[in-house]
């Protein structure tokens, strides 16, 4: 199981880290691309039409006008995961650009920004659980942690 | 492979009829759900837990403060897809609950209403199609009549 | 008369600080929780079983999707101040989970950040100023100073 | 124990009627006022001052530049509940005018319109249940009735 | 001189008609193409393909996550003029995903709906102006006819 | 001709200023009160009421729920003009404060910030040119020099 | 003491026929322009120039990019009252549009709409009551009546 | 060919460079003026005639209520390229100033800033590049190298 991460611009770094990190915590292979919808679109194609035969899903990073994360599912069947990031307007001009997907062109959007990221990752790890017993594992003891951590937090208030 | 969709409100009727259509299409088994995440958390819960066992993923329907679909991201491992619903404020309410949920509890967002109702279910048919080669052809026939109707409209312009 | 604070996150520490400081002033015995609605959900419901039984009001402090003021809301008939914290988007998506509940489920929302959980504890006093002629004086007092500090600082201009 | 409902216009008659049959459903006393922050300060002024020495608790339901709860909040020591009504914008004018009360002058706000004062109603039954045992039982029926009704639903989908 | 319009849907019609009547106004010959860039994006390449060679600039008109014109703009050098339609969010959702373009690939907005539509082709009569002294007397007395006209009603008034 | 500037916290000094500066340089008479709306109403209701008798119009300068200009409009049949300070939320939640005031209460607002403030008072220069020929003559300056300012900066680019 | 109204749309008849009558209500003279800032400029700028030297202050109203207060404002030193009309998004264009003016060029908003132009009316009639005492008394007549009208409301309640 | 800049406030410094930058890597003359619709009218006017009879098109560089690019075009029958400055309120009030321009007058509006900016120096390349052979070379050039830079990222990767 693997997935693509593909970001529209190497600005945001930060934000293809956290999907990175989390993704390596559950023990998914991943492959960063970056390619711009607008800039590079052939480009773009390229990687999805590789990504589509040797991938299991995407995730799709912009910000501004984003297109990318639609572009990639309209040459895809793939599940797309989509990630706004707060480039500008506090990252609403890509939340909807990337949410208001017309009827036929699925693309399941996270949060603004980096917590979005980390959640695209664990909503991959909860789709490939499916089929992957140690994958389940792991997502039910994350869930535990973080109860877990919370506790802990209180006895310490 | 199951879906469950669980609403939070009867009112939706026209909204869930789109994911079920879809779904029917696609010949994916589901079973709808009105559960108020608000007004009956426990019964939520209960059907959660249910679905856990018995289903593969979940598209929760919800408008204005749409705690649903994080509610049931909660309570699961299995993957959620939110489908905000435009009851006031043309739904911005119910995309933001949705969407703006902290780091590590992923939901999954489609667009406000009936086309995110019916994304909701072409996702699903991709990330079942993974492991289902005749769901897989379903999805690259539907993504090709999607072309051919548009390329007939522009024969009779 | 008892206050529990809930907050989803211990970085809202300066937040609660608020609330924590001006029950103080007012002599209202309080306990904080630290506990996310997403990602302790048991937790919340734990804390608000015992806070049904010991504690007369419940204010819940949350930001982004900000689930926790109408989670609590939904397990305690206790009455259930809200504050939305500014975490992004300047705080529209916490006021908008926060205030948006549905029919049958009240939350009172406060304004975003500081001066909401300060105004929730005065609040509260208000509350409970019903049944305590002290707190009343206090109340009253507590008025007359805002307007007196004000006349102060215009005879200083 | 006595609820004063002020709404700044007659024209919010709808809006009002929730609050007071909900009010009449737990059996809780209430008095209708039409007045204006704005058009009649004194006269608000005055009924805020018998409402102070008469009542418990206040509603105050205003659109637009929804001034009256704030401003009754200024003459009163009761808990207000303010209540946005949808005059225009979607009533995101009169929601920030409520909720975005500077330090010092709490007014808690339920969401927009109908709802609102639904729930503006039931919140006041949850702060009077402290000292009456009697609403207390019919706050937890009514709980106990609305997840009856969902779970209802559902047998007969 | 030539205007290829690309309307991402066959609903926009009286959008696209007010652009068509513009351009027949000022004698400018043009064709109409119905394409999604999300649900036919192969078919709206071979359109820009066809159009890059025999057009002289595009009008691309679309709503919710409005990709077409950018789209359009990556697979082309002629000058793109996008339409936001309002589909839903009163066009706020188009209008972000048309004007927020990333640096590199320029998109020209005009504002929501019809009257946008309409002054895409009175901007496209402004370029080809330069190079036709004709089509420049025509805009010449547009311009004077719309002021003679606003001085005629207020005789009438 | 004297104008109150009443703001509503100390905190806008520099918007304050504004306004102070430039009434000065059209010589117009002025007296600063800081007084808020909701923490200080009767202290605003004596000011007002002593403005009054002795002003000619009135600057009022608010945030967040930014009902001093409306609460000073209802108690006074001087103009009043309404500055916007953006304390949260850019500014929008006193802007829609200010502006979406009812029938009956006239409040005249300016821009967010210190330019509102400056306009303010510019404002109120050109009510009092009316019976003022010097005002007149200055504003009529001010108008040529800031054109010839823009000039200048042309000549030096 | 005369007042130009000036609108930038016959279709906005209903929002200056609420100018009109109340100015009429008040006795104050006025006379009605249709003029757009951006389709007839320089006649505009001939009725501002006449308005300049015949009347008393100006009352302009306008949707979308509503540049008429602005322009009007520009070339005269005359009052501007800018009145914002919801012909799309719900008058947020419009509103700001005419309230966010540059440092220099004083324009004095109102509400949206009918309510509105009614209270720029009426902020005009606070204007030269400063000059006219016939019209201080009708101020105050028309404050008491709008509050006489609301106490006679609660008696019949 | 050549492109004035009109840009309302020598404070937009750094956005008129990104223009001037892009038109000069596309060996496009122009010349930059300061100038602004509000504060200095007649002016703009001034330089819009000059423009008219010399210039082949104008960008017009604006913030706030940003009446410039509109001003300008109701006075050329140039096409005129607007570009929103980030003022205040994330540049909101700028684009929809710009974009929401009545029927009859068309502006083309690019995004907010420096990116829009840049972007408008592209689309007028675009349009000249109609009629010269070498801009359109360019223009080739400039999208292969933007395509090539990405590809070469991915490979450092």
């Amino acid at each position: 199981m693997k997935v693509a991460i593909i970001s529209g611009s190497k600005s945001d770094e930060n934000i293809i880290y956290e999907a990175k990190k989390t993704l390596e915590e559950f023990d998914i292979e991943y492959k960063v691309y970056i390619a711009s919808a607008h800039r590079s679109p052939e480009y773009v194609k390229e990687i999805v039409q590789k990504v589509n035969s040797e991938f299991d899903c995407i995730i799709a990073i912009a910000g501004l006008s984003a297109a990318l994360p639609g572009f990639v599912a309209s040459y895809s069947i793939l599940p797309v995961v989509g990630v706004p990031v707060d480039s500008e307007m506090f990252g609403l001009d890509a939340l909807l650009s990337i949410t208001q997907m017309p009827k036929g062109v699925p693309v399941a959007s996270m949060g603004i920004g980096k917590k979005g990221a980390h959640n695209a990752a664990l909503f991959i790890a909860r789709m490939f659980a499916n089929q992957d017993e140690t994958l389940k594992q792991k997502l039910l003891e994350y869930i535990k942690k973080e109860e877990e951590n919370i506790r802990k937090i209180n006895e310490e208030l």
